[in-house]
């Protein structure tokens, strides 16, 4: 019986969060490569906040995924057929293969992975993606001084966790924000964070503030935002004249709900517009799939802490294609603990 | 009868926009110098927008003015009297002395004016802290290409026709928001804008949004944000991918009520927060103040193209002390035509 490739389309689009009717398990033969084309057996996929975004029908980075199509992710895997010179069977490669256990991409849209170096599935967190955005978003638009305060939410996700630790390297405080008081325990002694909050602690942004000014006596200079809601609105009256706030992501508003009770969609846009003009500061969007010529100095800078053990990671493994809504769902959420991955084989 | 001081005191705090009960005309006598101090004769004040933070009592850039206190303001006069070597009667000084006809500050507080080089006046305005904002902010934050597309509003004032000439001279797209057709035709006939909307033809953000989306066939590449409200809410949308966005004021939410009815306060957080991340946006507030070491700069670079009619400039003088509320009270609802100054002398 020859093998079958699976993968997972969306269904419909969810209205809220999504749920399991979202998805539908398709089943179709392995492709067959194209000219210059590469076909990888998926290994491991990884799951990622911004692909709730990818299931709505509205303006963001990148077109939505149409009905029918294959959800966005990246993955990593070997090789097992090949129509470029650059890549042969056995090889193990990155790319942007989608929720499926066989890939199949043009060479040039994949980039060769050593197994050797690190474990494969640092591919996708630590060394991939996630990392590399809180790596660049920290050093290009947060700027950091040493002696300076941080604050980044999600502490014990893989953004966050780079982002707290590079911090910490650099002779900043870095004050996490994390769901539960397991979390803020991970951030503190796992990744060394000087302080974290639990955000379902305190019921609204008010609350929060109170508790993180007490955590950052001399203000915040960093704000490293992915979740947006109630952490912004806590964070931004607490930031220090030229502070700077590199935005990757707002998970709280992806979801209405995630993040607790207090996240209010009706932030008011005059508040944020005031602090930024009162406070000089800089504010920068960014997706770090704009910024991949500078994936080798990252992989240069960090590689060798992830191997003396200054940068740790965490990584939460669902097992099987068919469990990947659910632990999508569960990350949205902020059940995982640490970098979401789906092991295929 | 020996010389009197006359100033213009904070009477009570505003509720929405400033009324002739907020400002009471005080006299005194003329201030005697103390140690390094240097009184001026003030010619020429200013009047700006930022004056209306500084009347309520609440966290801005600075101080708020107390009840009783002399209302702030630049100033360019004749120095009568000093105790510092770097100034002797007869100079010339420009210095933030305040709504008053007699200044006495530190010499180290004001700076040395040619009266030969360019009219008094342009101290305050095209060559002054205005012109100068608009340089900096357009040069340090807006980082202007070639063929590229800028809007900015409030055009003919000081800041928006500094900012709509420079990105003309760089070979720009500028296309200017105005309050009526008399300031349109100014911005185009006079300030050499591609084009300039009249905000008041358009009843909500929506209708101006249409109406900018036409005159900006390739998207907006910088907007210079100087007034917020209806007319930031018009141009989010159509931002284009790394737009950049210098703040430096944002008039429309000083008073509630100015720059015209469609001006919603509650313009949301979460839309601004949006765009800003997926299109990449750089967003910076500043405050001229933190900048006057560029100050030479500016002037070595503007100077020369005031002299050769490459940058122009419109004042709007008012007359007497006593009318500075007056015309302070039609700057903010944009009754001037130009740099608004009052004549002291």
């Amino acid at each position: 019986m020859s093998e079958k490739m699976q993968r997972i389309a969306l269904a419909s689009r969810p209205v809220g969060a999504p749920v399991h009717e979202n998805f539908s398990l398709e089943t179709g033969p392995v492709p067959v490569p194209g000219e210059d084309e590469v076909v990888v057996r998926v290994h491991y996929m990884s799951l990622d906040p911004y692909m709730r975004g990818r299931m709505d029908d509205a303006k963001s980075y990148a077109a939505p995924v149409p009905i029918g199509g294959t959800m966005e992710a990246g993955g990593v895997g070997e090789v097992i057929a090949s129509n470029s010179p650059a890549f042969k069977p056995g090889d193990f490669a990155f790319g942007m293969f989608g929720w499926t256990t066989h890939g199949c991409q043009p060479a040039k849209m994949l980039r060769k992975v050593d197994p050797a170096l690190a474990p494969l599935t640092t591919t996708l967190g630590v060394l991939g993606m996630p990392g590399f955005t809180g790596w660049h978003g920290l050093n290009a638009y947060g700027r950091p001084q040493s002696g300076e305060t941080l604050v980044v939410a999600a502490a014990t996700g893989p953004v966050g966790s780079m982002v707290g630790q590079l911090a910490r390297l650099a002779g900043l405080r870095a004050v996490g924000i994390a769901g539960g008081a397991d979390k803020c325990a991970l951030a503190t002694d796992t990744f060394g964070f000087d302080a974290c909050l639990d955000h379902r602690a305190y019921a609204t942004a008010a609350d929060l503030r109170n508790a993180l000014s007490a955590e950052c006596p001399d203000g915040i200079d960093i704000y490293f935002e992915n979740v947006g809601g109630k952490v912004l609105e806590a964070v931004i009256p607490l930031m220090n004249n030229f502070g700077r706030i590199p935005v990757c992501g707002m998970i709280s508003w992806y979801n209405a709900g995630n993040l607790g009770a207090g996240a209010t969609d009706e932030l008011p846009g005059p508040f944020l517009w005031r602090n930024i003009l009162v406070k000089f500061l800089s504010v920068n969007g960014f997706i770090i799939s704009n910024h991949w010529d500078q994936y080798p100095q990252f992989l240069g800078e960090v590689g060798p802490k992830l191997a003396s053990g200054e940068i740790r990671y965490l990584e939460d493994i669902a097992e099987g294609l068919e469990n990947a809504p659910a632990a999508f769902m569960g990350l949205l959420q902020g059940r995982n603990v640490g970098k979401q991955v789906v092991k295929l084989i």
